[in-house]
């Protein structure tokens, strides 16, 4: 879809992640409602789980058994944090819809095998605003599994044609060894700069910057759709990302 | 799946459906997880949304026209009995989880033009119970609308090769103009039949129990599906239909 962007904000930035219980960040939603709310065009929203998924995923062991008890709890823990940020985009005037992805994606061994866009679609046609989130969905293999948001968003980017992606993180972009912001990232540079590149500052079951990375590295050599990872705490650059302005990391095709 | 079955409770039995605005019954929800759970073997469950659905979709129109704000109101209304009934089954030791259909299914005129099964074949090879509900959804021509659970429940019985449906409703089963149960109806009596029975009580969006009767006859016609109509009601009546005891009304293929 032409001008479709695809933007995930981390569970950094609308959650406490170190607590061990879940614990919203009800000023940050609201301002990323109101960024959101104030610039034009198709979007779909992607958010992190947080301390709303993680800590339960982990006390239920969700990445090595299966626990029908861990999947009811962590899927409900996510979905409220997911209406607390569906609620705070009605608010700002923004026609959010939640969509779940234990309803409608399926794993293999940790892998999107299996989602249903054809809903995403017709929303987006519609002009609303679909609201997904890192959640704990069924896996052929393993029975039940963590998918994050930052796998969900480079699948949805690509089977919606997405124009570009915007990654919303507690950083200020993929850091070099001496803290400072790496401008631009293309396939071609991706292997040199491997070694700068570290995980993420907590404990996270789905993978820390370099997972990241390396999908939007593949996303833009195979499909051209082009990424900004880039400092979602910091007031205004949501607005900054949606309006195209430089901010934080690119990673796009080589030319 | 060989032995599975596909059981709707409707809203009537489990909302106080001639409320204008949400109430649920929770005895009604406590003693029908009860009931579910005393039985065991491959179950899906779709409830009906009653007076957490219909009043909404009166109110915004939704049959008639696009509302953003309806159709977040009354997904919202109609995920907060279905978290109901997931809780009550879930406390009776049925292993069930939720499934919403406006995150996994696309409709067309108001008929399904696309829904996502793998997530819901893997809960079901994996022993749970899913729970689905009558929602507002996508609509392709609409914009959205109303998906019902009576719709629902043939189209994922056929899908998913079930063995049987239950309709669980507030009357005995099919009545005559006598209010007497017809016992049987098959592909070659229904037009016969058809003059006797009778629409809802209560004013339904959905359509009543000819809308009903039409679907199942066309699936025991098409696929070999039995269906049965009975009153949920009635204590001990589910438990009777997942047992595979004679009650209501059985609609079959011609023999």
């Amino acid at each position: 879809m032409n001008g479709l962007v695809v933007l995930k904000i981390g569970g950094s930035i609308i959650t406490d992640k170190s607590s061990s219980t879940p614990k919203s960040l009800a000023d940050a939603i609201e301002r990323i409602a109101q960024e959101i709310a104030g610039v034009s065009g198709s979007l779909i929203l992607v958010h992190g789980a947080g301390s709303f998924g993680h800590p339960l995923a982990r006390q239920f062991k969700l990445t090595e058994q299966f626990d029908v008890q861990g999947i009811i709890e962590t899927h409900r823990s996510v979905k409220s944090l997911n209406t607390m940020v569906v609620d705070a985009l009605t608010l700002s005037g923004v026609p959010a819809v939640p969509v779940h992805p234990l309803s409608c994606a399926l794993l293999e061994q940790g892998r999107i095998r299996d989602m249903q866009m054809a809903p995403l679609r017709e929303m987006v046609q519609r002009g609303l605003v679909p609201v997904l989130h890192g959640d704990v969905v069924m896996d052929s293999a393993r029975g039940a599994a963590i998918l994050s948001g930052d796998q969900l968003v480079p699948y949805i980017a690509q089977k919606m044609g997405a124009e570009r992606i915007g990654i919303g993180s507690n950083i200020d972009g993929v850091l070099d060894n001496q803290s400072k912001t790496i401008p631009d990232i293309t396939p071609s540079t991706v292997d040199r700069l491997r070694v700068y590149i570290s995980g993420s500052s907590h404990t996270d079951v789905t993978g820390g910057m370099l997972g990241k990375v390396q999908e939007l590295v593949e996303l833009a050599d195979k499909f051209g759709i082009s990424s900004r990872i880039f400092n979602a705490s910091t007031p205004g650059n949501i607005t900054r990302f949606l309006k195209g302005e430089t901010m934080g990391t690119r990673i796009q095709k080589d030319k």
